[in-house]
This record gives C-alpha cells, structure tokens and sequence, in this order.
C-alpha cells in the first residue's frame, strides 16, 4: 500500500505558531451550560461543587502544563496564562488549545464523583477553547481585570435575579423586567433593603472567581538537620486581582517578563 | 467595576474563519498514548475494547455535529470529516477542534465503563486536534486513503513484532532488529512460515480500522398501514476506503459536492 | 559583531502559505485613485489611455508570474488568476501579493509617458493588494462575475451621471439627486430619451472591463520547410466572461483543474 | 445583472489583522537585485546613487505613513518601524505592506533620473515585502541590530572580494576562494595590509547601512516676533544603531511605548 503518494496531503496543514515572548492566554468556555446546569440541577445562582470541580480540573492542567502561571476562574470558564517564553509544543495554537480543553473536560468527568458523590453525570460536557496573545504585562492584567469584572457584573444580577425569584417569589420574567435598566447600586439596595442581604458578605469565591498561582514555600528539609528547602506549591485564592495589591504580594508572576 | 476599560482586550482575539467550500477534516490524536495504553495494560498489538471505546466517542461526536458525514478512526486516532458547506460555529476553526477534542476526550472517561468494566480508568486522557481543509473529493479521499494506509503498515509492524516477543520468545530490541529494513512481504512471510498466522484472515477492524458513515435505509412505518419511512442510521464498518467500491456503494457522501 | 545573538528576531516572521490545491486570485486597487484621477486630469467616466495603461502594466506582471492563466482588469483595479497548482514563491501570501502590486505599480510609472506622451506624471501611485482562495472552478467563476457586473453597475451609473453633468448641464449634486433609487433601465432610458446615446453600443471596453488570457496559436515556422508551431500568445479581450461562451471558447483556462 | 448573487465570494477573503499593541516592522526587499545592478552596470561594492535613491524612496514612505517612527535600509532592503498603537489600515497586513512596496517600488522609478540622470532604467524592479511583529523594545531593537550586523558583515565581504577582484587582480572564483573561512579580522588585515585601506575609514553609509528619523525641532516662528516654534524634520543618519548611544539621544523614538 503506497502511503507514499497520499502522503501529500498532510501539507494542506497549516502552521500556527503564536508569536514569541508573548503572553500566551487560553479561555476555555463550557459548551451550552444552561442546559448542562439544568439537566443537573444546579442551585441558583451558584452551584458551590460546580465550581469546586472546575478548579480541581484547572489544577489538573496547571500540573500538566508547568508553564502556566496563572489561571482564573468563574461560572463555566476558565483562563490560563502561559509564560511569554513559553516553548510548550513550539507554540503551536491549536495544539495547545485543544490538549487543554481536552484535559479539562475529561478531568470534569473523572472528578465529578468527588464533588457530588449523590449525583450521576448525564452526559459529559465539551468546552471550546481559544488562544489569546497578549504583548505586555499591562495587556495582561487588563485581560484578567475584564474577566474579574464579568465575573463581578453576572454575579451581582443573578444574586439578585434569584433572590427576587425564589425569595421574593417573582416568576423568572418578572424579575427580569424588574432588573432592567438597574445599575449596580440599585441592586445592592434592592438586595439590602427588601432581602437583608449585603452583598459584599456574599462568598468571595462567588463574588471574586477563584485565582491559582504557584508560589515557592519553604518547607522543612526532610534530613532531619533542621534546615528547610523551597518547594513549589499551588494556591486557590478568591482575592481581587484587579487592583495592584494582588501583584504587589506576587510579583514572582510577572517582573521577571517586565521590560526594563 | 468599569468593564468597558478593560474589554479593549477582547480586540486581541483574532479571527480564524475556514476558507469556505471546503471540505474541513477534524483529526484529533491521543496524547501520551503510549504510556497511556502502558498503565491500564492493553493488549498489544490492540486492545479490542480500548479501539470500541475510540469509536463510541466518535459517535457521539457524530451525534453533536450533525454535518459530519465521515468518520474514520484507527490507534488513538480519529478524524472527522465535516460537508464542505458546513457552518457550524461560524467555520471558526478553534471553535470546532476545541469542541470536538474536549467532547472526545469527556465521551472516553463518560463511557469506559461500559467497555472496561472490570478496569478503572488510572487517569483522564487528553486528546489533541487539528483541523485540515481538503478543496476537492479527491483531496479528500487521498487524506483518508492516507490514514488507512498507515494503519495498515502499523498494524503489520505491531502484529509482527509483538508475535516475535509474545511468541517467538524475543527481547523487544531483538525483534525490531529482526525487522529493521523488511517490507510488507517479509513481514507476511515471518508471521505465515514461523507462526502459521495469515495476516489477511487478522481482523478487519484491526488491519483497516473503523469508518463510521450515516446512511438512509428505509424502515416500516409506525402507523400500522404497512408503508415505510426514511430515517437515517450510524453503521460502522470495517472496511477498505482506499479502493473506489466503498465510493460507489455510497454515493451520497460525496457526489453531491463534486464539481460539474 | 555578533549577528547570531539578534538573529533570533528572524523567528517571530510568521508562514503564511496558501492552502494548496486552490485558484489564487490576487487582486490590486489603486489607492486614493479619485484625487488621482482629479490630479492628472482624466476625462470622466473614463480615460482610455489610463485604462490601456493598467492593460499595459497587467500584460507585465503576466509576463513575469507565467502561471497566471487570467487577468481581468477594471477602473483601478486588477485580479490575476493563479492556477491552483501554482508553486510561486511556495503559495507565500505575502510574497505573492508585494511582488505583484510593487510590479505593477513601478510598471505604471515606466510606461506611464507611452500612454500619456503629453503629460507628465505628478506623483507616483501606490496599490494595495490582497490573495484570495478559491475551491472550485464554479467559485472563480463567480469571483470574476462579481467583478465584471460591478463593472457594468458603476460604469453605468458614471456614464449617466457625467452625461447629465457635461451635456445636461447639471450640477454634480443634481445629477446625483437624480440618479437616486433609479434601476439600470431607467438610466438606460435617461440616456437615450435625453441624449439620444444607446449605452450598449458604448465601448466594450467600458463596459466590460478587459480580460487578458493566453493561448495557444499555431504560427508559421521558420525554418522555410512550410510547417506550423505552437506558440503562446498573449490576447486582450473586452467581452462578457459571466455567461458560458467565453469559457466554452477557451476551456484550456480551467477545464484541466476540474474535478472529475 | 445580478451583482448579489455573485457577491457571495467576497467571503472568501480572510482576515489579516496584525495584533494591537505591537511593533509593526514593514521589510521590503528588492527582487532580483543582483541581475537588476548587473543590467544597470552598478559599482561595486556599493552603487552610492542606487543607495540614495532607496533613501528617497523610503523618505517618500514616511511621509505618505507618519506613524512610521523610524526606517532602516541597507543594499537593496527597508525596514519601516511602526508605532505599536499604529491603527493604519485597521492593522490589515496585506494591506499594509502592499501599500508600502508598492509605493516604494513606483517611488524607485518616478525618482530614478534625479539619482541617475545620465541612465536610463531599462525595466522596473518589484520589491516583496513582510510585516513582522515584535513585542518589546528589546525584540525591536534586536531586529535592527540584525539588519544593522547583516549591512557590515555584507560590506565587509563585499569590500574585501571586489578590492580583490578589482585591485588585486584575482578573478571572482579566486577572490571567493580566498576569503573562504576567513573572520572579520583577516578580512580587515587584507585590506589593510594589501591594499592600504583601513575599512573602518570606508563611508559610513557603506558600513551602517541608513537610518531615517522624525524629530521635533525648534525653528524661528514666522511672525517676526523673534520666537521659535516646534516643526518635525525627517534626519537621514548613518550611524551605530546597535549601541545604546543612538536609543539615548533620541528618546522619543521608543521611550512612550516601554512597559513601565
């Protein structure tokens, strides 16, 4: 069997390395979540184990991908952020998109039993996946500050939407009419005034999406000699990362890619 | 929290429509799948149940996208070949390769059970992808006659080999020494003279691999009065798609987007 | 001087192949080509001799690409048909296109006093350029359509417009005033009942556009002995290139790249 | 005719947008260069008008693109630094350096007889050109220092093979032989030792290729009032561009747009 003469058309392939020492981020989203949600029964306005999974999973690729710095997180999506100097498959864009969409999804399925040991998976969820570029470190932060303000800006309306609706006892299209054309500190207020509830109290897990870094801890050396020694280790945090206190504590992330 | 000063980073997301009027082939490959197949011990040269698992997922696949009209698989590989006039998702090619692989890759942890009832899964896979554009059927056709034709000169090589180690008593290395530099013939001739096997009564689905189509047939109407109504069915075959008869016995893949 | 420790800057130039096995189409426009036009004085709707230099300056590029099987020219504008199994520059898109607008813009300038003995040049133009893929026979062919019917819709609309301006007396604002929301046959109408001039006996070449393909003649051969040979020649045409004559007349054009 | 149901192949056409806030670098090459000096018998090493000439032409380039911050050329190539907050064209890539080459290749010609005014041009040259992109100051600065090591290693040989050829005697081939193997040094001691010429001494336009530069400068305002106003001038330099020297006496170039 001549492989030879078919073998052609594996130049109708084309290249898509991502340009160098550039912030390589990859978003994935999960594929028609609503409905996901639904089929399992989801609370509203968040499913505390939902996103405990999704974070296991962000951690399972960042252990697979030990050049991602960062990752952040909300709702059904997810961002990781290479190092600019990353060589990771020769920067190859869709190579790396899909292995880390991949990954996630079937990590989502592996752990599910951990995160609702009373609840079957339906039917195992996809999520598509993108690579951005991002030229500088302000780019960057500018990028995550956008998400941190999605998660922010759906978080506060679906606080209210559902309380509206399964406190307040509105239907769905009530509530939707009554939220239209509120800013935010109308809803702070109808959250406080009607409800009793603030909601700054809320979860910052909620409130905030949840941040994983990497960070270098001394730990004590096993010898026994009583010295210590650094090991690298992964921490979930729910914190602002719009601000520069965030940057301020963890500069490890990215002063060494500033240019001086 | 002012979203729209950092949106501007949505501008860093670049466009990447597939050229239309292509047939677009979606591949998406097993990652690591050596040490993969090494951890949950499958069989070599295959492991039958690890290759129907492959091929549930890819249907489920079919079954999410319904402008896959071809699907052809073999090892730990799987490619997905979309109608040239597809618009899913915009022909936005992350888009669709992310959706696919990560759909591959939750199917395979979702369904292994049903395959390996008595094994648990060590850890979930990744599967990366790509997607190809083919401007004519016969483009097309030679990409998968392509793919076939490796999984014969694989499947010839694994068999051989493993039958000098399983059999024949041999070291690993001593039997790739034994092959180095044979052809096809030799092969056949190692396994017929030495071991009595003839490597054209193995089987089809390891020698050609798996081709899932979908297809018309008529079935009997519900209503009792006797008629028969069209309703398209997955078949999953085993058989040579190099040779023009596979072709001509479904015309309906192709044809009607042929050039007159 | 140390070039090799800058020569990874080389690095971040990105491929940018076209997919093989389709038409290349590269199409040029002038830029600013209305303060042109003004500048230099040509006559409206058309100036001849600026036309038969953009005719001049394709022939060119023509002679230089020899795997250009057509170019169909238009106003400002110019599209060179690549075969789709051309190998110029390895289908570099960048390459290609800068090579043929430079071209055809330095052409210009050289030729420009064969056109215009009386007048000089002012200043020097520029064109941008662009490679488009397509599939089919069917798609180029529309592709050229596309060209040639705008072609006749603005060649149309500016006979109309400069001969209620020039011979009608009116204004430019008028003119336009008048022409809003009319169809092609009543500007038809306007100018024949007005003016008493038929549009379609109006110059092909204004109203076509000019189409410039090569072809193969027999001529006398020149060693006396009475024979024939084949040699190619280069012909212009100005006729209709979306009906099916033209192409039935010359199907060595695309008949050897269709699919069978 | 029915221009809309042919218009559908304007889809065809991909996107090409460079990212946002990065280094633009045009390149433009000469095609052909070697047969294009030999035809117009130019000096060699260096034809200085056929050097002034591209001067000019590039001087043209900025003027008609004035987010060009600065513009490197050397034998027959230049390079056009864009601002990284350049919206020109809507960052379109083809665009871009179609509009550039084909500029500077009209340009070449329109401009010929003032460098050339007893030579006639006898064809017009294409240049093809690229657009590359680089993050940060320091990948910027590197490309140019790339081009600036690739103009003295260049004109060093060059220096060196045609004293050989032209002073010395030697034919190409034993002047090419010669100088196989040999470094910088042994070149620099040929010269010196042969033929008396210390190639450090060589014209600095030679050795360094030229650098072109927009600066604000103080002039006399018109008013008579005996004040000055702020006018930006172009300079033509043919200095060190590798060093730090030149960065810090023209802060303006890049300072605005480092990462702080």
């Amino acid at each position: 069997m001549a492989q030879s003469k078919f073998e052609y058309t594996r130049k109708f392939e084309v290249e898509d390395k991502l340009l160098p020492n550039s912030w390589i981020v990859v978003r994935i989203d999960g594929k028609g979540f609503h409905k996901f949600s639904d089929t399992h029964g989801f609370s509203k306005p968040n499913e505390k184990p939902a996103l405990d999974l999704m974070n296991k999973c962000a951690c399972c690729v960042m252990n697979d991908f030990n050049e991602i710095i960062l990752s952040y997180g909300q709702s059904d999506e997810y961002s990781f952020v290479f190092r600019p100097d990353t060589g990771v498959y020769s920067r190859r864009s869709s190579k790396i998109v899909t292995n880390i969409s991949s990954l996630f999804a079937s990590s989502y399925v592996f752990h599910w039993k951990e995160f609702f040991p009373e609840k079957d998976l339906i039917y195992p969820p996809a999520f598509d996946g993108r690579a951005v570029l991002y030229p500088t470190v302000k780019n960057l932060r500018d990028y995550l500050s956008w998400r941190q303000a999605d998660c922010h800006i759906n978080n506060l309306y679906n606080t209210v939407f559902w309380t509206l609706v399964n406190k307040g006892g509105m239907t769905n299209n009530a509530a939707q009419e009554r939220l239209k054309g509120t800013l935010s500190g109308d809803k702070n207020e109808i959250l406080f005034s009607e409800f009793g509830i603030n909601y700054n109290k809320e979860s910052m897990q909620y409130r905030k999406g949840t941040t994983i870094i990497k960070k270098k801890v001394e730990i004590p050396s096993e010898n026994g000699a009583g010295g210590t020694k650094l090991r690298t280790k992964t921490f979930q945090l729910d914190c602002d990362i719009i601000g520069d206190e965030f940057w301020n504590e963890n500069p490890h992330l990215v002063e060494a890619f500033k240019e001086t």
